[in-house]
């Protein structure tokens, strides 16, 4: 992945790029973001930028047809999203989060403190390896396979429940890292959830009242709705019949 | 896991205990690790303390029969290892090792610079979340199960021979994050497929070159040599018939 970082890019292989101007404008260099629209792993990286007010240049990915941008700079995994910061690529979505924290001055996106840090990678990882697979599954499994799934995702987003407990955020005082690694759970699943006929299922008040509070501030925040794609779109995305991305759903293969 | 951290333990819930007394002896607070002698992600925490020279109290956990302390600061995985510093727990290896590495002084566990830390965090996560789960299915599976994640295992290993090519150790020209979490492809692998018969069907001077030359290195290092268990008690346990850990083997369950 990392072995011949290059700058070279060919503005066809993408189907849409845009520049994003954000207000700060210190020297920061050049930062691309190679990502999907409809990806909460490619979200998850430019809720990170937009947080440190660094621009970037966002090329929008076909997954059928793969560009030679992205397997060259991602050929271990050719997944989603993928930060070029002047010309040296960086995959895998928490691994960014943290690159860029270190990079930008900004709102931090890890606490300062030792201890406080590795609650936040512990919960961000649990996110990742625990919750999403269990709460991917429940979406598009059935029968037994279903049930169990939706059972496991009850369980472990029990312990996010625990965890935001009389938290503003995950982060505490502001969105952190946590927070925004879990866009899927307060965002994307919802919407899947009403496709696929899982509302009130997984995520229920009596079982996740502090978790359900946690989603409705999350999704009333105008920084987080101007980080999402457009509910409609979403749901015709899941809506349409293509079979959906494969499990663990760790980025967007 | 983080709710109610706590000094206090029953030591009568571990079968051994032991006072590991290393050189360095400045202020570095009440350590203690709760592992397992064969878990290769215990041993990444060991490894570590005593790469920074941390005094620390080494405490068995019996998986058949797990203590009150484990199942109190692991409450999310209830697995090894957990680090306890001043009675503040954390859990999940690579997540510790971050944690060692941004508490105490000496030698760095991850580069400086952001960029080579993000390519440290890429590779350590690769080799857990890609290598290993392959490995252990070759190890113990059958038939074309065992084919395919042989096959798979040997393509994965292929990017970290590319990798370490031409570098000493993956941390450059001292031991590192990647080095310390790939213990279990240096040194267990090796002694898994002798048991199994997989030897030369992995792993190959062929195929990987590099890797096979830093697995020599690595297994004949004399820190190495103090943080791995002896090879015929790991031997024994893997003929003894007892099932093996069940994948992805992320941790000692």
């Amino acid at each position: 992945m990392y072995s011949t970082p290059s700058l070279y890019y060919n503005k066809k292989s993408f189907s849409k790029i845009n520049k994003h101007t954000n207000t700060k404008s210190t020297s920061m260099g050049e930062v691309k973001v190679l990502g999907a629209w409809g990806s909460p792993f490619s979200r998850r990286v430019e809720m990170a930028l937009k947080l440190k007010g660094v621009e970037y240049e966002y090329m929008e990915e076909d997954l059928i047809n793969k560009s030679p941008l992205l397997l060259k700079h991602n050929p271990v995994h050719k997944k989603l999203p993928v930060l070029l910061h002047n010309a040296n690529p960086i995959a895998d979505s928490l691994v960014i989060l943290e690159y860029i924290d270190e990079t930008w001055e900004g709102p931090p996106i890890l606490p300062k403190d030792p201890y406080e840090r590795s609650k936040a990678r512990f919960w961000a990882k649990f996110v990742d390896d625990e919750c999403l697979p269990a709460m991917w599954k429940a979406c598009w499994s059935s029968g037994e396979e279903r049930e169990k799934a939706k059972e496991e995702a009850v369980e472990l987003l029990k312990f996010l429940d625990s965890e935001i407990k009389g938290k503003k955020w995950f982060g505490g005082d502001n969105i952190g890292i946590v927070d925004i690694a879990a866009n899927f759970i307060a965002y994307w699943f919802g919407i899947i959830a009403e496709v696929v006929g899982l509302v009130d299922e997984v995520i229920t008040q009596e079982k996740h009242p502090n978790l359900c509070k946690w989603i409705e501030k999350y999704n009333k925040c105008s920084f987080v709705k101007e980080n999402v794609p457009p509910k409609d779109k979403l749901a015709e995305k899941f809506k349409d019949g293509s079979p959906p991305p494969p499990p663990p759903l760790n980025s967007a293969s």
